[in-house]
């Protein structure tokens, strides 16, 4: 473990690390959020022989999503509720050297929207990071375990909760909050590494001072965002418990020293409840990690109507649009657009549909950056208890979650998606501290003539265009991984960990892990051998019904019915399975 | 599946059955205990290629005893509580045909002794046959999972519990009962296969007509056992919670028409508290199959003082003893003797010590069949509220629940073994239903100046020497498999399968699979290719800490300060793990 040099940042150790392929130091593997692995041991000529090389059980069932950090020879493991840390000792037949199980109230649970599911730990100055479901932010000596310094992050009493991977940043570490589902008032926050004292919270929504906005130095495609932008487009106080979650991906630009993400829904999900564009929600942010500044904003979805929230992972890349070469964000929106946009500028070049059955808008408009919404499709327009059918995608998105991966060899983005189409019914809710407030009905099945819930696709960030795609019977909700091997890897809810050609798409090799994948696969290597590793357990959004034992097909905010075949796959489970070429 | 011809009995079928080395009809491998299959595509020579296949999770955590069935193309997959049954479709990539999950009281849970383990489901008739944890027997249609019919075998509001694999016999299914820790008063019954109504029920203590004795007819070594001899061996009504309980493995022998097994512990563990030899408790038993009618028992612990119930498997097999072969019986009893039989006459042939370090008795005396108790290890001589030291077994035994093995290639018995002796507090205890009836304060710890907690051995049942021993760290808590490729299979607590030499004990492959393993290794052949398949998931009474969540060391009837260490090598698990070789 590489100790912090006096005077350097946490995250300058980072940016060395991460250069080390035989280590994977983030749960995004690296700033940019790639998933790509120089490690070329296993490639697609020998990857249809792999092996399982050792296993895991996390001792908890429930969604398993992330996965685990290897920092020298030591690999840190974490699981959903109760959020217990294993380090495992690579050296001695991963042995576990300490475990760290969190006490914490079983009352945060029903407060979890969308199963206990937690994103993964954070590593920097020494130290593991961990954040619990009831919104605690804890720092644990990498080496033995003990808790360093511990902060809480929200109150789970009314409906703050933790679920996404802490980010370090400099000497920062930055966490969001969950709670879109239960009125939450978004907000990124950094806290100091050493000590975990605040060093700035900036809010999605309210008045310029709490979302940490210049009205004149702020843009959003280019331009100023003006005064109290997240107060004037919202009705009277309802911004106070607005949404705008923040419990997806967090990228760092450690040159622009820019850190992007997205925020949630605004709450409630019916749309005729809080009239205007409700800024900042649903929005990509690009802050400056020494004060939490917003350079610029871009709303990906303005007065949401379907839950399309912006969290998804932005990934920074180069990428070459209409000639011209940039320092690109790309970013699979659930609302099933593709965007490419310039990370500097915050200038949009890019959204086109990554899957064609995306029917909601017919095409986002590239001066003002709005989508074009079909009146049929708008739940706003059809109003108040009337059942709006046939919206694609379904509320979860054509992609939620489930990263993506970036390979710079083959210069394509590889991404795990849903193909799910929706009912949606909004009702009028009112507001109860620490309760639902969600105000739709909601049920999902496969766009008509379909079957396959999922595909998993290679994307041109510079056309918007999708190169391959590969059916899934359900929606791939498993974080993809490329590698210079020229394969790429995910996983299935049905529980196989699938390796394809990078280039054309093709299956090389499956297996059957024990549950349903919905982590994040991760390569290292360890004594000259490459391993990949990957979390089962099924459950999240998707997998609900099987996490939660649901039947209801409208329950789970309507995901019950449509994955309601996964029970004939796959049971609820929490292992690590470890994969490696034999000898 | 095959049908059940009319007028044939179900067992007919399974004798069949059990010689088609490809399935796996019982628990036990065949009727005769012995866990061998003739299947030798994986041999000595490749086992070391061995690779996972596919992988299940059964989405329960806590030990999972025993190991799947196999018929047809069907693989029978059950869990510790709530047990859940799983049939897998092994043509169709191991999709889940059905799951049954029936609905039990959780209050079952505290009067379970030594985990919610189950030793697995029985087949027969188109059905399968689940003992639950709360001692209903349900028999479930084979090919659909619907429930055909279902009968109370038990109180689990007096502490009676169902953790054993139930055996179908003609047209019957055998079942036993827990719950030797809370009073409960041991007995064996049989219900009619085609209905569950009770066909007759032989209780280990009590007048004749109750544990279905004929005082001239049934003998103990040649003698008569005379006129109720489960009363007065007992001091009043003791025998009314006098435990006795039958919570093992079933053998049974077509020829001979009798049914084999042992009875458990008599109550309470304090054993001034119940004067006399308290027949029959701690007892093999040879049963008609038909009647029940006991034929002979012989009693291997009398009057019990260390908990050492003789519930382990009998194996039945030809063994030459001193030129002359019998139709045998070999047991390897908790109390550290390693028994042999004439399984006809009940005559004892051998009876030696399969652990050097056992210390609570000299030896058995052939004459007698009783053993020789050194005074320094009587916690009866020493007396209530004295700590006894050092005994030799612990109470969980040489061998506890985890059955061994017989190769009738290599002739040898290969046995899964505890090294662990213990220091034994007898103290007074009264008797309430339903409440634990233990009496006795035990702490567990390997013997003096050995580390390692546990051997497997081969053994020579002729002789009564162990031919070859392999120190393992922790107990081998779970079952053997022999194969005519000699090679021989277990479990560690470590979670590590292991397959070694049939003939040298070369440990020629080792995984580490999810959990600790104490299920019992299966083999099986589909589609012309053998598999290996076996349940982790680390619990039972050696895992007692970990599955249910305890620290203080005497907690867990003084098993958890023993296997504390198991905390830095596995977390709890439930998980299938199936190997093959490379094709
Ligand atoms: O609005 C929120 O605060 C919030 C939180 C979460 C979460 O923290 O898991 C999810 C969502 N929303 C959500 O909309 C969603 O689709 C979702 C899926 C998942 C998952 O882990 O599978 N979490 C969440
Ligand atoms: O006396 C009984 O009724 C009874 C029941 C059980 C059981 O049903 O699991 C065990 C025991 N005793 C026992 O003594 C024992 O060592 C034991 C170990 C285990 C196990 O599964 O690991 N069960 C039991």
């Amino acid at each position: 473990v590489v100790g912090l040099a006096a005077g350097a940042y946490a995250s300058d150790d980072l940016v060395t690390m991460q250069k080390n392929a035989k280590e994977w130091v983030m749960p995004t593997g690296n700033y940019a959020n790639w998933r790509y692995s120089t490690l070329d041991q296993i490639n697609a000529g020998n990857v249809g022989k792999l092996q399982v090389a050792w296993t895991f059980s996390t001792g908890v069932l429930r969604g398993h999503e992330g996965g685990p950090l290897i920092i020298g020879n030591v690999m840190y493991v974490h699981t959903p509720f109760p959020n217990i840390v294993y380090a495992l000792d690579l050296n001695d037949d991963n042995k576990i050297l300490w475990k760290y199980e969190p006490k914490q109230d079983p009352d945060t649970i029903p407060v979890m929207c969308c199963d206990t599911v937690n994103r993964g730990v954070a590593y920097g100055d020494g130290k593991i990071f961990l954040y619990q479901a009831d919104a605690t932010l804890v720092a644990l000596d990498a080496k033995t375990g003990k808790v360093d310094w511990s902060v809480s992050n929200g109150d789970p009493k009314i409906g703050e909760t933790g679920t996404s991977a802490p980010m370090v940043v400099k000497d920062k570490v930055v966490v969001g909050i969950s709670g879109g589902e239960f009125g939450v008032r978004g907000r990124l926050t950094a806290y100091d590494i050493k000590d975990g004292k605040m060093a700035w919270r900036a809010y999605s929504m309210g008045p310029d001072s709490d979302i940490l906005m210049d009205p004149e130095k702020t843009t959003m495609l280019g331009k100023p965002v003006g005064k109290d932008s997240g107060l004037n487009t919202w009705e009277g106080d309802q911004w106070k418990i607005g949404g705008g979650t923040t419990w997806g991906w967090y990228s760092y630009d450690p040159e622009l020293n820019l850190i992007y993400y997205g925020s949630g829904n605004p709450s409630t999900w019916n749309p005729s409840q809080r009239p205007g564009d409700n800024r900042w929600s649903m929005t990509i942010f690009a802050r400056d990690a020494d004060t939490g500044m917003a350079k610029w904003v871009y709303q990906m979805t303005p007065h949401d109507e379907w839950d399309y929230d912006g969290i998804n992972e932005m990934v920074l890349a180069d990428v070459t649009v209409d000639g011209k070469k940039h320092k690109a964000l790309v970013h699979f929106d659930r609302n099933g657009f593709g965007y490419t946009l310039d990370r500097e500028t915050g200038a949009l070049l890019v959204a086109q549909k990554y899957d064609p059955k995306v029917n909601w808008a017919t095409h986002v408009d590239m001066k003002t950056g709005r989508p074009q919404v079909v009146d049929k499709y708008s739940t706003d327009h059809n109003g108040e208890d009337v059942n709006t059918k046939g919206i694609c995608p379904a509320a979860l998105g054509t992609k939620d979650q489930q990263p993506s991966a970036y390979s710079p060899k083959t210069g394509l983005f590889y991404v795990p998606t849903n193909h799910v189409c929706m009912d949606y019914e909004p009702f009028r809710v009112a507001y109860t501290a620490g309760q639902p407030y969600v105000g739709a009905t909601l049920s999902m099945y496969p766009p008509e003539g379909d079957k396959n819930m999922g595909n998993f696709i290679a994307w041109d960030a510079s056309k918007g265009k999708i190169v391959w795609s590969l059916p899934e019977r359900f929606s791939v909700w498993s974080g993809a991984l490329a590698t210079a091997g020229d394969v790429v890897f995910y996983g299935t809810l049905e529980g196989y960990l699938k390796a394809v050609d990078a280039k054309t798409g093709k299956e090389l090799y499956k297996f059957k892990t024990p549950s349903g994948i919905i982590g994040n696969v991760t390569t290292y290597e360890h004594n000259g051998k490459q391993y990949i590793a990957v979390l089962s357990g099924v459950g999240g959004w998707a997998g609900i019904g099987l996490a939660a034992g649901l039947t209801d097909p409208n329950a789970g905010l309507g995901a019950v019915g449509g994955y309601a075949a996964l029970a004939n796959y796959t049971a609820l489970g929490g292992q690590l399975t470890v994969f490696s070429l034999p000898n």
